[in-house]
């Protein structure tokens, strides 16, 4: 049975080595979602024709987030990241409600992988998104958030999720 | 129609002006879950049950996160947040899974709600445990994140998620 | 002739005690400036007439910053802000080049002013223009940044630039 | 027997809820030191007496974490410091060493104490006389830190340290 | 026309992926510059005599930005900035002022070039004396701010401000 | 006599120049404590018994503080922390007190030392065990606190305290 790699001798949570591991080009991508009311969605979208506001904060809130993930999140490992992308994709959502869907790419050249920092990124956005539209709604829902592809590293594989 | 309230006249982005508003008590309870195969439940349980540790970090990374929302939340608010509370229940999820559901209520006496602050407490206390089980599973899903309740504040009526 | 109030009595630095002084609205509004060529000029406000994002991220950029400026000034104390909001306005600069001037208005409800907090935010924005511009020109000049406006508190009067 | 306020009804960490707290003048002194040898002494008493700046930077170092307490210590509560002093006090130490001794007097207004802002503060402090002089000698030893005093409050009495 | 390299194809903003960059000796200077009257001046400056401490502490808060740059500027890559050196020097100002020019020199090995750091740096310090001799004046004017020199990297050549 | 490297010439403060330093491996080990009376020892080890969560807590505390060191200690560079492990140790203290021995290891990969990072983490730990547990009594004594072995570098020797 595989050990959570995260605790030490004493089963205490430890921030593991991976000075052993070697530098290479690692990539990560996540998804989260947010589902919004017709109303919502009439509201970001004419804005974002007009000015593109509501998303363009979000879009800088995951870029910061991800820079900031190691101070999030206690055992992750300081990473100096090299590029991240988020983007954005509006789709049907239950009656009267849209969905938006939100990618980020993350790169770094390290000995540890960005998965956490491609995950934290579209958290960020969509709680953003979140924050910026609920006076009008409160009812808006996030996720599911999962990871959708891996690259690089040697201690595991590529991931890459199978979608059914 | 209601206007987006982060919008200053040139419909960009700015942190609207909330000193008008009085200070009340204010909660929130916000609910996030993470879905694990059979094998990190396990994991995890033994080790929570022997030394508590994964939940116990992703409760300190909830309280931490709670503290710095408006660090990540680019309109938040600062908040002087005056106690936070995670708390974490099992759930039987799909075929061979289990479903940890994360629950964080917040408290503050001041202009403006902590709905923010619940949100992001549940959210970084799901990505811990992802971070910290990931070794053995990549394809564990977080969410859906969403508000339960919300009270206090006299600009919006309290809040409580009708379940059906 | 006045001393230093932020010195303490062996003449080192200190943070110093507000806790007597009242509790009120306090408002501060800061410029600051960037003048930049004709063709940044041309690309920024392409960009944004389509997405308005340079100004949109530099935007972000000092809401942001003035939340931090506590962090960021070691004298400065921490102040709850209760709203920022930042605007823009082009003018001609010298030969060939456009001035984009920046200004920011921070209020609060608190025992000290928001002076630094307003400049802190006009400062961070000028800085995420250059930032976004630089692979195009480094030669942007940034400011000169100033106090235009303070309101508020007991210890020192209303003040506000004479514009001559 | 008491129990240990930071823990829920699980046994798990969080943040108390100092709501119901009354909002008063609460101080708190904290001490720390640090033994140098007589060598470092001289390096830091002679820039002191020209330019003063390992003190300087100290001091500084103090005063920027005492305003940080709450993202360093978990279940802190973010609390919006009014003043902070700190002073050093050289006396002498064993044989061919000096000890520098730390003291932070912090200041608030709130729902809860600032014993933690002032231990957080000469620790910092003590971290960074120790960074700056560690080329010369890496033998020096910080501390005991203790609180000295503490004033405010209506959960606890104040408290003073007897010294024997 | 040169397309602004933050941007993604969608026209917002995005950290531009510099992984592909060579690691090289990269720096950066910059400079800014605050004009306070003589009644300040002397202050600062019969204080730094004798305990040097508003520069001392204006070149702290220079630094600790420097290492913050990428959490300020939201496109900003987080950079290990090996080396920074924060200089001071006093000049004519208009009449009854001076002006106290402020230099900032940064150093790193990277993908990618320090002017944001170098640029960051004396903004903070600027900003700092500002905020430590307000209460005696708060006309002061900050900047111009702006880069003087940048060597290393190979996407675009040395560069140094052609003084006329 | 060794001039104190993180002074300039002006003798003011600087980051100094590491970029010339190999990357190597470097490791620091670090030992602070806090004695607390009996019924503290009991109500920690009660709760660590069943629960553990006093330590984990400082633990996590602990391993959140290295990665910030060079937040918190002005001249310490950005660091890349590779792992860091946190351990406990009772032993016995003065009459009716036990003392809690804290020990952290950092390692990195780099071009300086992780001395502050290990003496910082050991810190933090230490000062959140008193937080948490100063409800009971506040007269828990912090250190002392210092390095016990360091390797790696090449600019100085490794270390190691002599155990007298």
């Amino acid at each position: 049975m595989e050990k959570l790699t995260h605790f030490n001798n004493e089963g205490r949570a430890q921030m593991v080595d991976v000075s052993g591991k070697p530098e290479t080009v690692r990539t990560a991508a996540a998804r989260s979602s947010i589902e919004v009311n017709d109303h919502i969605y009439e509201l970001i979208t004419n804005q974002q024709i007009k000015k593109g506001d509501v998303l363009a904060v979000a879009q800088v809130a995951g870029i910061m987030a991800a820079k900031k993930t190691w101070e999030i999140i206690p055992m992750c490992h300081p990473i100096p990241i090299k590029g991240v992308n988020i983007s954005f994709d509006w789709m049907e959502g239950s009656e009267n409600h849209k969905i938006l869907e939100i990618t980020a790419e993350v790169k770094t050249v390290g000995n540890t992988g960005v998965e956490m920092e491609a995950l934290t990124a579209v958290s960020a956005a969509a709680l953003t998104i979140y924050d910026m539209c609920k006076a009008v709604d409160k009812g808006m829902i996030i996720g599911p958030t999962y990871l959708i592809e891996k690259t690089g590293g040697v201690s595991s594989s590529d991931y890459r999720r199978e979608m059914e």
